[in-house]
């Protein structure tokens, strides 16, 4: 008596389990020594592609890591035109001025649909003119990862360019020629995605390391040409800008968080990338240092100024979603404290605990900010899409303070007005507006309309700053548009905020 | 004209999209910000299970990382039973001799139902014996995962102890005090349980790094006592056994892999652990050593031993997925190259791709071997449950080549023998059986047996080795069973392989 076959055939058959039906029964990926282990690597991304399944209708979704150097959207695309692909639904984490070369597959019905952060240059402009059928979807970097799980977003392929995979599917960001950081957008993808493509110039020996993303999510490996020029990452270097502006905003919004009653240490800081966010994040460290207040961490969007605070010592760590610089990337690399998270732990409101939680102090711009303290960073002073929702209403509705840094005036256009163009962030989550003409605290931050009055910085009001520019600038003559409905601003838990209409041409 | 308010709301209700409520209407988390970040934290056990929602009948998981020194399972089951919860299942990862408390739980009612890798000591004995009403479902490591995703182990609470965590719930085994290692088993757990619930003595500052486990996964977290004693871990240290028959094992296991025809510059290794298989790993290290080979990389299953060719350069890699004594868990701690991989990564058919996949060489023990070359790793000469499935199916299955070392006799009893009492591993997937008294190669594999009779190994047949066996040991008495079923073998796949019987009293 022993090995009881029938015995456990007659168990199996009664309790509605599968019998055993041999080794490979379920596992024919193990048949064949000599392909098991190549199974993954394909020849060519039209290979892949008929690998993946993919139907006329279907989504395909990218990360925009390589932000302006990326090179996978419109190659991918272009090859799905030539395999003669319609209908499709595009799903990227977001879209740059390098993906105005899409508007030619918008034309020609390839893409019918987009779900994105961002929008802009000639594409916002056609998008913004009307020329889609279907309104773009917008949503922030948390947004989307909600919007992901509750299907609204079912990616049917997701092509994810890395600088370095093994053939299985290990890959990641912060190693390899053309590194481009975390990885954080593109996790996501690959831990949702029914199919999931990596796309390589540098395909290493297995095992690769760290595997940001893990061979048991990818489904087909590809070596392509070029998947981004990281030269093309960077939006704004680590050293001070010149702009007097940019330093006169920088130095307010530093003090501003200075005498916030948030900077002691322990604190945690997001500030983003651009010439005044970089200029304000090296002004708070001069601070930082010179009264020995390390930040417990740093959050982003991470760019150089950052890294420098972390190897001085004075931020305890940095939460990576997206490398904005080189020096991001090395760090990420190189620096154990400097770790990479998605952005279902940096920002999705539906997970079960987000980074942007954390966050005492944030730093963000915009295009427009309103007397309801309402933000715009989608549309321009004209109305066209022109920017991005980012995790800007995820980290000013979680973070315990938010500083709006923005000029009163751009190009003579009032930035401070009565009713934003676009709301993306509302009103209730922003604390502080910083403008180069004063600072408005929102009434519903008493406490922080004290310090920063105690403090002597230039507290005015809102509607005060809103005069001002239209004392300066004039009132701007309404924008004209037309029914149609070009875009919808989806809030980070799904819900529609706003709509974008057509611009009358 | 600007923001949309009423317009975004037709297009909400028009397209069945919800409208905006306001900031918080989905994120009420974030409303208090005195608690949202503390939100998390449990004061007590008790605390945490009310928090959780379980109710009788549901289903609770642990990891065995600290293995013998288990603290989690006993202290959380006795707490359920004090708050009277009744008909639980229970899904550790695997069993050991330290829950044999669990025997009092099962009599009283509060558990009902055991999914396991392994079972031993008191408690293998009582359910051998009948003392469970529902059979005991053994699954493999690779075999689990696949069990949790395809929903037949639906993980209401997944208590898991880690040897740090912020308040947020990044754990970690791999620092703090009571390090563990790798947390590769209590990963699905994470990924899976509809509540998570982090215990640790070691709460650290927000963040904690490396987030083995991450806050996006985990609900709850509660300092406790003790969550294990890491001093028993250790199965079997990197120093080398004097037990000569052991040393014999382990030179011929060598000798086998170095004659097999796998062993050059890349290949890839698991050795697994106790006496035999750690002797064979520092003798294989030095022929790997000797001629100059490199393994590309090892997995397991990791002990000192495999750490030290790490340390030298002989293996350029370690997966791990379960840390077997402290060298292994503070060289997952300090390199790179030394990584975590979760029981999906490591073994799970049904993934996208396993660890296991890649293997040339696997050494593995056994409890008996067959002249199918079927293994048991579960029974013992008595029918008695005692042992574990682990990853034993798991990389026989997708190895190029399956060792298994055991000795002929082990206390007076034949461990090859011509029917196993359970099969766990199927004959199939094994290539040759290592004894004390000769090599049996598996028929199905030619190449390997002209290899190692080529190379003046003694090799003989398994009919010869279970012959021998019966001469020096006699024929055992049949083992008494009845007809009741009492544990149900699921191969890797989740079919059913084989059932355990009740012993005859």
């Amino acid at each position: 008596m022993a090995y009881n076959k029938k015995a456990a055939e007659d168990y199996a058959a009664k309790n509605n389990i599968p019998a055993f039906k041999g080794v490979f029964a379920n596992s024919p990926q193990l048949e064949d020594i000599a392909t098991k282990q190549k199974r993954k690597l394909k020849s060519s991304l039209e290979d892949v592609i008929k690998s993946s399944g993919l139907k006329n209708g279907g989504t395909i979704s990218f990360h925009h890591a390589f932000r302006e150097g990326d090179k996978v959207v419109l190659q991918v695309v272009k090859k799905l035109a030539e395999m003669g692909f319609k209908d499709l639904t595009i799903a990227p984490s977001s879209l740059l001025n390098c993906h105005d070369g899409l508007l030619e597959f918008i034309k020609s019905g390839v893409i019918a649909k987009i779900f994105t952060s961002g929008l802009r240059g000639e594409l916002g402009d056609a998008i913004s003119k009307g020329i889609m059928n279907t309104p773009v979807q917008i949503h922030s970097h948390g947004g989307r990862v909600h919007l992901i799980q509750t299907g609204e977003i079912s990616i049917d392929v997701a092509f994810l360019g890395v600088s370095s995979s093994d053939e299985f599917g290990n890959a990641n960001g912060s190693h390899g020629e053309l590194s481009c950081g975390s990885l954080g957008y593109a996790k996501v993808d690959a831990a949702y995605a029914r199919y999931v493509v990596v796309l390589t110039q540098d395909i290493v020996d297995f095992p690769n390391y760290p595997a940001s993303l893990s061979q048991d999510q990818v489904d087909a490996v590809v070596q392509v040409d070029e998947v981004g020029d990281p030269s093309l990452i960077s939006v704004g270097a680590a050293r001070l800008t010149k702009n007097p502006r940019d330093l006169l905003l920088a130095r307010i919004a530093a003090s501003v968080i200075e005498n916030s009653g948030y900077f002691k240490s322990g604190f945690s800081l997001q500030t983003g990338s651009g010439g005044a966010a970089t200029a304000t994040t090296i002004f708070l460290g001069e601070k930082m240092v010179e009264k020995n207040i390390k930040a417990s961490f740093a959050l982003g969007g991470v760019t150089g100024s950052i890294v420098d605070l972390l190897k001085k010592g004075m931020i305890e760590a940095i939460a990576d979603v997206q490398s904005f610089d080189v020096d991001a990337a090395q760090s990420l690399r190189d620096n154990p404290a400097h770790t990479e998270i998605s952005a279902n732990e940096y920002a999705n409101p539906s997970s079960k605990g987000a980074y942007v939680d954390r966050i005492d102090t944030v730093l963000l711009s915009a295009l427009e900010v309103d007397t309801d303290f309402n933000v715009n960073v989608l549309t321009g002073s004209d109305g066209v899409l022109r920017g991005a929702s980012g995790g800007h209403c995820d980290v000013a509705a979680a973070a315990n303070l938010t500083v709006i840094v923005t000029p009163l005036l751009r190009a003579r256009m009032p930035c401070i007005v009565e009713c934003v163009n676009t709301v993306v962030t509302p009103g209730k989550t922003v604390d502080v507006v910083v403008t180069d003409h004063g600072i408005a605290v929102n009434p519903n931050n008493v406490d922080l309309k004290k310090r920063l009055v105690d403090a002597r910085l230039p507290v005015t009001t809102i509607e005060e700053l809103q005069k001002k520019a239209i004392l300066l600038a004039g009132k701007p003559d309404p924008i004209q548009y037309t029914d149609k409905v070009v875009a919808v601003v989806r809030y980070r838990d799904g819900s529609v905020m706003d709509i974008v209409r057509q611009v009358a041409s």
